[in-house]
């Protein structure tokens, strides 16, 4: 019997071609990818092809881009200048069982994949990923700091909100970079985990205590936290970077009217490193599809 | 209106001395410290009594030891010969909205907490205590590695199962001793997180494939994980150190037989630095009190 | 008696302005600045002048530029379009026991200040200088490495070689952000640091065996050690990027022969860094002259 | 010809059994053991022997214990009852050019190495071997802190007396543990590379501002620097441990009258890990003699 799995890759960008990369070295996989003719090599072990020319009812699993599909269904093709439009009817025309993986959600993408009964897994929603992805992520965010400042990361004094997935790693790299790094989190039990990495902890009402004395503001909650309070103490030479998902936490008006850079940051990781952003979901999707396999094999 | 607080400290151990020195800083408490009889000096602010001189009903707050009561509600007294005993009557004579604190609750605690119907804070169940103490239990943990081998614990291997609120503490304090640390766990978060602290990540099920190579295994998961199959595999010379709470998770059996050194851990916060083990319940039993005083006068 | 030192600064360019800054706090120094004449504010506690106004026989020291002279005596002037020259007569004129400021020195300036008798410190000459300025100049590396690749720090094999005062900071800094850190070195004493650091150590001979596994090669030797054949061997997505004085220690033609990445990186703290560079430099030049002041008085 | 080197080791402690096994383990080696009749089980590869049953004139290098001799050439043998006397005629009937290893030398050593014209290696001086053993003798200081105190390193105030090869580990390794570590010397630069580590630095004369604050204070430099106005001011619960060899450079009379437990800590590497401090000589001797084997081979 062929236990062999069946996968087409529908468009995507840098990131995927490493994603592809490792997929393709996983004998169990079968790899058609859709988009990417403008490449001028090919990949040892997937074949190219249109839409058109594959059967969907023969897949085992579809992946989309990282940002899933627009309200209509289209979706990224960095490597294509072919527009390429997954329909409902499309999805509908799936082999039960097949899994639909993209990166983060869309309403379009919900209806579709929920309308045709199929398991949709948005990558980034999962713990695992968001971790490996705030590697880049905080690498992303250190380059903006030496960037964008004429003072040295070392012996600043850096505040971080938040300590969940990217939060946890902000923390732990800055201070390995020397800087005075202040936490603000609401949980007492972040509190005490900063306390333990050496940190100094604060919550987040006291934000305001402790923002005149900053020279880095690092956002992670996505919720209004950077406030025209919060920023009318801050120095005029201090720098925000806001990492939080749009509309991000911060007065970006406010900051601009005082005077302070306020930078919002969205997508790091497919932008300083879409190598290991890809290799990241390429790891996760091998494991999840492998899982998959040795289950249905039982 | 008076908003002092009456708080009585029953019986306790080297760690409550550190406990009485925080809750006598502040104002808003009045302490009474009962079992403390044998201490040669006093402290500034909490009197000394017998559990008969004090009216339960006019208590706000009552500090039981770390390891709550015995089934019959005898208290735990390091600096006193007297026998304590709290019986239910007692519990049910303190004023409503009493708050009765312990390290770890126990059967006749929550017995007699619930038929009164009070509130009763097991400390040690609080993700902040458990975070603050894991920095003791940590040492604790590098003092015995130390003392219980003849190499370094730089440069050697370890291995860590579990990457809770101690697992991770030990984590990162070990690598910091230039260890080469392995953690095992059974979510895949915590093995992004062990890849992103920069160490090697591992599935408990292939806990035998790194333990042949392990000189130091720490185990802080309370389940049946380091069995006679991990041990068989493990070099003679190896220490397994079994911090969690009894019976632990190794066959310690098994271990002697082979002549693989496995040791149990209890209560190292207590032994290896009461002083800071009883400013961390200070500490919060001070911001619970405070709390609910806010709440109170609101 | 007044102990008030008469200061010039002449020349320079965005770190000057720290040092200034630096420099006019301090209430024993009077302080001259010349070829700052394009800075719309001026400095509290600094006159700005032409070097004509200045009579060179009260100045207690001179500083000029970073790069010193060029070989007649004209200084850097990065806010001024006048030319400013210092001829070896103007030297002579300057007061016995002027000390004479610079980053690092020229022939010219060897020679005028030794015919002169002048006590002269380029100050990147101290050990202390060259170890702070190594923070800037490694925050710069970062900001390239993460440019100039598109996988993370994070997990990548990094080769320093050199364990000197840049050397020693790339190497601790580069661990905390999570690469895998191996130096190069021809001390014994140095691989037994790199070994006590948690780093994997290596002899330069050996440079050929572990530069093929190497994503990311930073060189800090002023010698010619990354040859064609470390290069030959290298993976083409790798960068090399090189810290050492002209010409570095880079066969820069073979590598883009070979179609690697290859940077030289001059100057990195003025770049990246000028707040902190000249902090640095104010931060020295401050404590030499109170050390000369507090001997003069003696 | 035969290029195997005869080797005598000559006494010693555990240390040396794992520099036997080093050694053993290199087939250019051939391998007389003396001093270790005791021991229940041999060595494969190293003939155990008495001190007359070896030819002195066939010798190529002869390793001594790290105490050396005493004044009239006896040596510690830990694994033996018999006495063993190395007399300056022995070391004359030495082949020429044979080597002597031994940890640290003595008056006696100095003398029969002299007269015989023999190479003399005390390892300890080596600045390699200082840092090697900087590890173990850190860990040894590490778990004298636990348990000589009641608190935990992590949080504490750290003060660290000299940047040495031992310094500079016992800096990383505190500051690892999350201690607040300052460091004194007199050095410019080593306040320099203490400041780019995240730590506080101060001058040696500033000692007595800091000593008020300390909870630990450890040092290294062999003079007398931990005086009594440095102790007067300390907190009577502080912990001072000395590292500097005999006789340390603290005024251990002063501390006794004030309180202060202050304790010398001799020896620390072959206390705790005598396996470690074994592989770290047998890997240093294995080197040397391998090089004077390459050399004598040209
Ligand atoms: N810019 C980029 O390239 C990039 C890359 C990765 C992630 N991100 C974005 O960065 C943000 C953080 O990601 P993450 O993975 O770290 O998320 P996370 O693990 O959920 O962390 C967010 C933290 O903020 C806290 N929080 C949420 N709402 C709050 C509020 N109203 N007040 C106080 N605290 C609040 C959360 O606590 P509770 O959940 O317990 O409330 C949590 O600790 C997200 O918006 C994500 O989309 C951006
Ligand atoms: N010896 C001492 O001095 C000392 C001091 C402090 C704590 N302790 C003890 O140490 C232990 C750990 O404490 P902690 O605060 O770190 O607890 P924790 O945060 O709950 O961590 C325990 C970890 O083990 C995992 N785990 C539990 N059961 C498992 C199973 N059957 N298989 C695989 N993983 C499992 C948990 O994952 P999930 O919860 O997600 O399953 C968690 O990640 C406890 O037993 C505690 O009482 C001892
Ligand atoms: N690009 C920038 O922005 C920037 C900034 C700062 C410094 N730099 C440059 O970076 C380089 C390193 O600076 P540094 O302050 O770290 O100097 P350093 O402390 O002298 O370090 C250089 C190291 O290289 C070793 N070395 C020198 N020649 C060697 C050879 N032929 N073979 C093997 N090893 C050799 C030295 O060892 P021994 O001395 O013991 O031989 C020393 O360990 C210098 O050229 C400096 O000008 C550049
Ligand atoms: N207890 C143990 O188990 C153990 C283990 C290893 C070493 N030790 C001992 O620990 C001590 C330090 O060893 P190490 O290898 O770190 O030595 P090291 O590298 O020479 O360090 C000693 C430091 O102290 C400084 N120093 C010396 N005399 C001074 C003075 N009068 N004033 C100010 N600073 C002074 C030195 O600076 P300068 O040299 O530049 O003056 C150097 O930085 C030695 O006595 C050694 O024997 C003990």
């Amino acid at each position: 019997m062929d236990t062999k799995m069946n996968i087409a890759i529908i468009g995507g960008d840098a990131r995927y071609l490493e994603l592809i990369r490792h997929l393709t070295k996983n004998p169990q996989m079968d790899l058609t990818i859709i988009g990417y003719d403008q490449l001028d090599k090919g990949f040892t072990g997937a074949k190219q092809a249109e839409l058109e020319d594959i059967e969907p009812s023969k897949l085992d699993a579809v992946i989309i881009p990282v940002p899933g599909t627009d309200h209509r269904g289209y979706v990224e093709t960095v490597f294509s200048d072919k527009q390429i439009q997954l329909k409902k009817d499309w999805f509908h025309s799936l082999k039960s069982g097949c899994i639909v993986f993209s990166g983060i959600t869309t309403p379009f993408l919900n209806e579709a994949a929920g309308e045709a009964a199929l398991q949709l897994v948005p990558l980034f929603d999962r713990d695992d990923v968001a971790i490996y992805n705030s590697i880049p992520t905080v690498e992303g965010t250190i380059m903006m700091a030496i960037q964008n400042t004429d003072f040295t990361i070392h012996s600043s004094n850096v505040i971080i909100l938040g300590l969940g997935r990217v939060g946890m790693t902000l923390a732990s790299k800055f201070a390995g970079l020397g800087a005075h790094v202040s936490v603000g989190s609401k949980h007492q039990s972040d509190l005490a985990r900063i306390t333990e990495m050496g940190l100094t902890p604060f919550t987040l009402d006291d934000l305001t205590t402790h923002s005149p004395n900053c020279d880095l503001l690092i956002n992670t909650i996505p919720a209004m936290v950077v406030t025209r309070e919060v920023i009318q103490l801050m120095k005029s030479q201090a720098l925000i970077i806001d990492l939080a998902s749009k509309p991000g936490g911060t007065d970006f008006k406010f900051a601009e009217q005082r005077g302070i850079k306020a930078m919002p940051a969205p997508g790091l990781p497919g932008i300083v490193a879409p190598k290991t952003a890809g290799a990241i979901l390429g790891r996760v999707v091998s494991q999840i599809l492998t899982e998959h396999i040795s289950e249905r094999s039982k």
